[in-house]
Parts: C-alpha cells; structure tokens; sequence
C-alpha cells in the first residue's frame, strides 16, 4: 500500500504518520521526492482501511498495491475452484449450461420448461419465485409456492435448481434449492450476504449494475470469510450510457476475474442484453472468452398471454443455442 | 403508453394484441405509419408490465407516456409534502440541516459532536450504528449499541436522529430512531422498503449509485404503497467514469425531482464528494438550487487515531458551512 | 415520430402544431389520452429536429419510431455491404485481420512486423503515423515520414494499409492508403467526415468513447451522405466506471450493429482492453459473436527502449491469437 | 511516479529497468515488498510516458504522482489567471455572464437577442456560425455570414463575442471574434487545439461529454504550451446512464479545478440540462460554488417557427435567471 503525501507537509509529520502505522504491526519505507513524498507500507496490509487512511489531513491519495480480498484471491488459490451442485460440477474446465424462466408462473410451465431446457443440453434449472421488481405494482413471483413447484421440476428432471433469494428471513424455505442466487441489486447487501456465509450452499452471484469488478469480489468475500467457499460469480451486464441493449455486457470481465479470482464465472446474457435476438450471439461470444457457465432465460409461450416473459428464449430457440455453445466449446478446447 | 409495433406485421395480429389490451380494461387507438405502425394505450397502464409487453415477437418497443408512480407523483399530489421529524418539519419551505458522524463510536464521540453541530445550526444528528462496507474486514458499526448511544446523544441535546437500516430484523431497534435511512446500496432491496411501508416512521432513501431518478421515485413507491407517506429523498452522488471526486453529484436532481414529486429532496454533499474540501461549495449549490436540506458528515478528530473517520468535516469546518448554507437560503427567498 | 403533448394542453394549440407540422407535407394523427395526447407524424421523419421540436413550450417529449440515418440503413439496403480495399474484401462473409503496431518508428520496425502479421494471417496491416496523444508532451507520430513508411511496408508484402488521418489539410499524403481511419476522439469531427464524403477511400470510423451506436451510425451517415459508400465501423470499448480494463468492450454492438446497418462491424481489443493479455480472449468472443473483422495491436519487442509500445502483443502472440480467430471462424460457419 | 512491479519479477530485472529509467536523467528508489516492489521516480516525470512503461513486461501498473500538465497547473501559478476579452475579464474575482442564440439566424434575430441579453446584464455574447451536428441532415449554421451577423451584434451592442470553430481553415474568419470555442466533440481535435495554441485569442474550451476533468486540463496544455495562454474551461454535463436530463452537469467540477489550474471556469447549464426549466436552478448552483461565468443560450421566439432553438431562454426569462445569479453572487462575497 502506497501512501502519498501532500507537498510541503513537514518531515515530522510523514515519520509521525509511519510510526502510527508500524505500530500496528506494519513496516514502512519512506521515499522522499522532489515534489512529493510516499510512505511504503508493507505487510499485510488487507486490514487498514484505505477510505479513512486517505482521509488523514496530510495525505494525497492511497493507492492499494496488494488485493483487499483473500480467500477469493487466486494469489493464494492458484487452481480454478470446482463447486459441487447436485450431480453438477461448475469450474476447473467443467461448463454448466444453465437455463429456465425468469419466473415460475405454474407447474406446467416450470415443468415443461425444465424437460425442455434438459433434452437440449441444460444442466441446471433457473426459476425465480422471489422477483425484485422496480415497480411494487408489478408481478411479484409466487413465492414460497414457486419455490416448491421448483423442486418438482427437480424431482422431475434431476436437475439441480437454482433460484433467488431476497430476504435473509426466507433462507428456511431454500433448504433443498441448490443454488442460492444474490441479485445484481443485493450484491451489497452485506447483511443478506454475511447470512449465506454461515451455509454450506453454492452462491450465485450476480454483478450489481454500476459495481466494479474489484467490488464483485469482495461480496464474495463477505460470503467466503464467513466460511462458505462455494460461490460462482455471475456478469449480466452493467448501465452505461447506450439505449440500444438494456444493459452493456461487460465480456472482459471473463479474463480479468479468471486472473484474480479462481472462482467459476458465469454470464447471463439474458440480462445483459435484454433482447432475446441478441442471446445467441452473446452466449456465443461468453463461451469463446472462456466463461464457466451460462444463464439464459427460457419460457415456453403460452399463446393470449399479454404479460408474460416473452423477453426470453422459447425452448427451440436455447436448443439452437446450446448447440452453438457446445460447438464453440469443443473447438476451443485446448486454444485458451 | 405507446406501442411501437415491428416493420410489416400483418394488420390482424396488431388489432389482435390491440384487443388483448382493451381486454385488460384498457382503450387503444392504432396509427398506422408509413414504415411504422404504433398502437397507444389509454387508461390506467400503471398496471401494465412495460418489460413484458415489449418483449412480444410483434413488438419492437413500448415508451411509457405517463409514470407509472401515484404515491409519490406531483401530479396527483400538487403540493409540497412536509414531513414531520419531532420537533422538526422538512419539505414544503421548510429546510433541514442534518450532520454528524458517519460512525457512532463512543458515547463521548457522538455527545460531542451532536452538541457541536446544534450549536452550528444543525437541526437533526446522523450517526450509522449499522455500517455498510465493502470489506468484510473493515468496521461494520457499533450495531445496538450504536444505537442506544445516539439515543443518548437525542436526550442530551433535542435533536432528531437519523440513522441507516440494513436488516428488517433490527426495526425493533429503530423504535425511538426519528428517521431511518436507506443506504444507497439498499435502495432497491424491496423486502426493506416493503417492511418500511408498513411503519409511519419517516424514512430518507439514497438514491443508488447507477440508479435513475425514476428508480428513486419508484422506491420511493415502495414505502408509500405500503402506507407510510413519509418518504424523504437523498441525492448523494452517482458513479461515473470521474475519479477526481469519489462519485458524481448530480444536482440537476433537485428540480427534476421537485417538479415530479412532492416528497422533501436532501442533498449529501460528503458522500457524493468523498473529498472534505469540496463539501462547502457543493452544499452552497444544493442548497442554491432549492433542496429542502443537507445531510453532512461531521466528527470530532481525535489525534493518533489512524481509522477515524477523517474524510467529513470537523465541527468549525461544519459551523462555516452553515453559515454560508443559511446566507444563501436568505439570499435566494422567492427567487426559485 | 411522435410528439408527447404536456397535460392540460389546450385542443387548439395541440390542432395548431399538428397543422405547423403537416405543413412541411407530413401527416399526422391525434391521439387524444385521459391525461396526455399524443401526435404520431407520418412520413420521411428524417428532416425534423427532434431536438427543436422537443423544445416547444406545449411538447413534453418526442420520440422518433423510424430511425434518422439512411444510407446506412439495413432497412433500405438488406444485404451486407461488402467493402474492397485492394485486393482485400471486408463484409458480407469476408473477414478481415487487420494488424500492425500502434506507431510507425522506423522503416525496420514496419517491415518487421507487417512480414510477421502477415505470416501469421493478417489480411491488412494498421500503423499510426499522426498519433492523437491526450498529453501535448508525448510522441506524436511520425507523421509525413510514417506514411511513407507504410507505403514500403505496403511494397514489400502486399498488404493493404490503415492509418489514421487527424486534419483534413493532410488528406493529399494519404492518396495511397487504402484504408482511413478516423479515430474515437474524432468519430464528430463532422467537418473531417463530410471531407472524407467526398474521396471514394474506405473510410474505418472507431466509435467514441461514450458515443451510441445511434450516433456512430450518424456520424457514418456523414461520409454516406457526401458520396461514399465504404464504411467500415469498428467498435473499440466504451467509457465506463470500470477500471479493470481501460475501457469496456461493448461487443453487442456486434449483433446491434449488424441488425440496423449493411456495414461491416469490426472489433478492437487492444484500444478497447489496453491490456496485451486479454486481447485473445476478446479477439475469440469478437469472432464468436460474428464480427467482420479485427484490428489489433502487434510489434516487435526491441529490447532495452524504455518507451516501446509494449502494450501490444509480439509477433509470436499474435499468431497465436490469429490461429484460435480463425478456428472459431471455422466452427461457427452456419451458426450465426 | 510510482511503478509497481509484478509479483515475483527478479531483483535484476528491476534493478536494470531502474537503470534505464536513470539513464533519462531521473533518479530512482526502490522499495521492496514482501509480495510487492516498486520503483518510486523522482525528478521531471511530465516527458515519461506512463503509457507505454505501463506496457513493460515486469510492470503491473503505473501510478502519477504528480500531474502531467505544467502550464495550467495551480501549483506553479498560485495566483487566478484573469482572461481579458475586449473590456471584458474573467478570472480572478471577475464573473462573465455569457448569453446568445444557439444558432446565429438573421440580423434581426442576433441583433434583438443581443440588445436583449446586454440590457438583462449579459457581458458577452455567444451565437453559433458553425453548428456540429448529430445529424448531416440537421441545420448546419449560417458560417461565414453566421460570423459576420456576430461582428454586427457586436458592434450595435459593444458586447465581446463568443463563437464555436470546428475547422483550423475557417481559422481567418475568427479573425475579430473576441473568444473562440472548441467544443465538446472537438475537445480532443489536438490539430485544431495545436492550431490555437499558435494566436493570442482567448480560448474556451468545453469539456467532452466523456472526458475526465485531467484530460479537459491536458487539452488546454496542448493550447498552452503551444504559448497562448488564454484559456477558459467549460464544464457543460457529461454523459450517464441518467435521462431526466440530456447530460449530467458536474458542478463539482469548480471547485475541483479551482483547486488543480489558475484558469477560470465557466458552467454551461443550457447545455448540460438541455432542458430551459431546469437552466435557473442551475446556473444559481453554479454561481453559488464560485464558477466564474456561465453561458446560458438565449432567443427570441419567433411565433410560427417550427424549427427554432427553442431549448433555450426566451429574454425575459434570462433577465429573471441574471437577476438571480447576480443575488448569489452578492450574498456569497467572502464565503468562499
């Protein structure tokens, strides 16, 4: 960790700042420049809290050298993390193809998704019961009933399920949901994040809208310093400035958090898009970068329905995708 | 609400969807253009999934003409709110200056500084017991204690409390909390609007870092559905490509706001900055362009404290701002 | 185009601006709502100021349902442009490698690296000679020199050549290159696009930094509407507050862009990542998603020079990225 | 300037790439890390290009500790530069209040704004000749006759006149207007900067619509040190994810640049709201947190005109907007 210091602060008060610092069991190393000064600080530095550091009367900026993150940190778990789901692996070379409808609306719809999404290549069932909508008048999800019509397409099918969570108070009702998703708007809720990490579940979770990379990463570690290490990370797009997709598919994300992290990543190119013509080409796309894992929103279409989710793909459009998305794996197989 | 439909559907399936619609009790009205045929929506769309009708094959987009928020609409709702906090009002003329330590952190700490900020001008005192942090590793608060020491603080020197909720767990805890605060990264937890709804505590909700305005007004929606009318909005700054100051503050938001909601609009120049010098101009600006109040981070400065929150204002720091603050409000009777 | 009249707007004044309107020979159509009316306008929509009109005292808002460009229209033109740049093609199938280093240095270092790219399967070679530095104190390019450096290159392998031009007064030393690139920081230089309208050249326009797709569209409008049909767009990452990356790849464009224009859409990771490292992966998705081309960064790594653009990848890389671009090509023949 | 070398690099590595850095006649000082080393250089780091030893193999990133930009730098020019323009100045205590069409239309029309503008306490006037557009098909200016409209208004009026170039070849022209604009697109024109950076004109320049407050500052290097020191900043909104309003208008930007450069900075809210209602408040924000002038587009309104500026003030409602502004300006004598 790198301080630098104001000009014209007096050399009293940088050795003062760097005995305060050592005195917590940290080393330092000033260099004087000939404008201005920084104090190295070396040592493990995770625990000193750069935002109030850099608000000390003589201090410029601090600029953090080493990670603040640990345990998602590949620096210290150099191999790819392989999480467990079911009969399912995601990470370390395994792919999981993961598809359903954005809500659970019946249990013939759920599971005819489910056998649907399966004979085409999907190894994971989504399904929301719980759904965070902007609008309080808009459709809810059906909540704890969804959340057993889940577990009938499970029973059904074998396959594993995954489903979001929005209320640390509903964690009873998701004892046998395999994957507990954190949404893009809970990315910080810290308390709901804390509360998973005294599971034993894998976690999805998924990018908020306008958080960085860096901070994906530490809500991971809220989850994983409370002891649950199985948490696959999700990118679904962020919000910029284009109109022309609902939001900006952040594809760089796949290398960089593969460099800093060894944790399975997962892109939802349902989301990230918002249109379903432009899924195919993005999953495409995710796939050849190397991602771990796919999420795409799949709903059979109910004919005079107005509102239902017709944002996502019918069952033979993710047929055609998937095919493209294990072509795209099987050439590249050895190329990254 | 409008109703973009794709080039070249057949004239049947428009007036086919145009019929599903007036099914819903609604009317329609089709003008077909030379390239582009639209159908609009008249009667109360508030109820209409605008995510959902766009998403049909036949639909190429859906812009909404009127908000799909009551509650909080100006509309319905011509003139200014005024929230009462104690002994304080907000809102509707009324203007409120809120400081004090972003961390509760001793009784002596928090008694100090709420005498200093009422003796400057202050007419309520913030303090977080519950600290939202991106690191696991950083200080997440004094928690219930927290609490009980700005009870303290109020009983001491008269004045309102405002304090941050992160878990609907803790309402039993805010009892005698005046305001409880939303934080930015819950601003779009709808479990905790819902819960809050339900209480007629007068509630503050941060605008979310990459959230628009309409999203503010549609959480703001989320309280106010529920029951409880006394909704305070924050605007604290949003995340942009910047990094000269911690977050942009977009204070273009204090009349957008004012002309769509009724609801009081404060300002937090601390948070939006992250920077203590620029906190006075930027509190001179909000308050300029007519926002009902402040919310300033204030703390005493004890020496050799290397983690103290240092990046607010000490509380001469604070008495100048208010003084300049007051000057404009003066300055600026019956100018907006 | 339709016009969002403001509420309680009286019946004459709506019947008046409809009439201003139908004037210019376009029709209209009144659609009367409970609280907003609206006018749709019939025509070729393409000559009306949204932003004038939207600035009328009695209009809340204008949305335009037909796009503003033409030329480069897929609407209007249905199948993909395809580009000849010597003996080159670029679109409609043919894809095009274009690679080369960031700076023309020395005649050395162009032959260089223009013999490796093309060994490895570069079909164009890119090199700047006017360098756009956003410090005046950083090397500006070779300039007059840098051309004709380029031209050699050109000679002794054949390989058509892009370069990117600054100021229209220096168009006259760009007679023999093939293809003009107009950089992100110029993509509204309006005034050196409508020169360029007026060659024949291949003009590659790079989007800006926080620039739409809409307005890349526009500003490739500019050229068309001059005269010159060859349009190559490349997108190259866009302005956002991730800082993982230099900028974030907006590779939806890729499907958007193929969806609202014939042009041919071309990918760079080097400008759009700013790091060597993550150029394949996003080469690979860039291909996998159905770009049109590639143009990456390559030169040759003398040692000991401090200020090489070494964020380019080695000759040796780049061959490596260039056999898994074009496994991928191969794999996903038919699948898009 | 701080280099941070990557994990793991060998001691002879960095103590060779030390030497090359001493080589450049810049000293060195190396602190090594238990996981991390840097190189801390010390001397005249403006002419080391952080981009390209960013790109070395053993770097990891690259951190300025001091800023890139001499001229417009505060630290070696303490004092406020005060620009002179005809009779006019700014900076240094003096406010400019700039006002005028967006576009020059006829006489009549500059000539009545004009008059209208100086009786209301307009200092300069602003009129567009050039007009970039979005759109080849949009009105592009009335140009050299647009120049010579001004030069009347100003000499009825005796207002200095401010107006946009977009091309170094129009340079002649702009032989008698008083301040030349370089607008947001061409921010980053560095020929047409370089070009002004050759007369003795005040310049100002706007901010890019995605530009950092830094690069606004180098831009105005590229015309300093070229040896015109004449530089006025515009701030004008830059682009977010936000629609209420056309950009985001960074007020904190004053006192950020107040703090880094001597120039003075002007607010443009016409601009940055793009909507007339919302132009007073924020231009007494601006006022109020010590910009130095504002340009506020004004017009008269012609009836009947289907096309006209009409985002803009008509003279009466500027009058009331300089009423205000002129308030704050007085009641904040001394506050900042």
């Amino acid at each position: 960790m790198i301080v630098i210091v104001k000009p014209h602060t007096q050399e009293d008060q940088i050795r003062s700042l760097a005995q305060r610092i050592e005195d917590r069991g940290l080393r330092t190393h000033i260099v004087f420049g000939d404008y201005q000064t920084i104090i190295g600080i070396i040592g493990d530095t995770r625990l000193v809290d750069e935002q109030q550091l850099s608000s000390l009367d003589i201090v410029q900026s601090v600029k953090r050298v080493s990670e603040p993150y640990k345990s998602a940190n590949r620096k210290f778990h150099p191999d790819d993390s392989m999480i467990q789901v079911g009969s399912e692996k995601i990470g370390h070379g395994h792919f999981s193809l993961i598809a359903g409808p954005c809500s659970v609306e019946s249990e013939d719809q759920i599971i005819s998704v489910a056998r649907s999404v399966k004979a085409a290549g999907a190894t994971m069932l989504r399904g929301g019961a719980f759904k965070p909508r902007t609008s309080p008048y808009d459709f809810q999800g059906l909540k704890a009933e969804g959340i057993e019509l889940l577990l009938e397409a499970k029973k059904e099918t074998g396959l594993p399920i995954v489903s979001e969570i929005m209320n640390i108070n509903h964690l009873d009702l998701f004892a046998d949901v395999d994957v507990i998703q954190v949404g893009a708007r809970n990315m910080q809720n810290f308390e709901l994040l804390k509360e998973l990490g005294r599971t034993q579940k894998p976690i999805l979770i998924k990018r908020g809208l306008a958080n960085t990379i860096k901070e994906l990463l530490m809500s991971a570690e809220y989850v994983m310093s409370g002891g649950n290490e199985n948490v696959i990370l999700c990118e679904r797009g962020v919000r910029t400035f284009e109109t022309a997709t609902r939001n900006t598919l952040d594809l760089s994300a796949v290398p960089v958090l593969h460099e800093l992290t060894h944790l399975p990543v997962v892109i939802d190119p349902s989301h990230a898009t918002g249109v379903a013509r432009y899924v195919k080409p993005m999953a495409m796309a995710a796939t050849a970068c190397g991602a771990d894992g796919l999420i795409i929103e799949v709903h059979n279409d109910p004919p005079h329905a107005l509102c239902d989710g017709a944002q996502s793909l019918r069952p033979e459009q993710f047929a055609d995708v998937a095919k493209a998305v294990y072509a795209i794996r099987a050439a590249t197989v050895g190329l990254l």
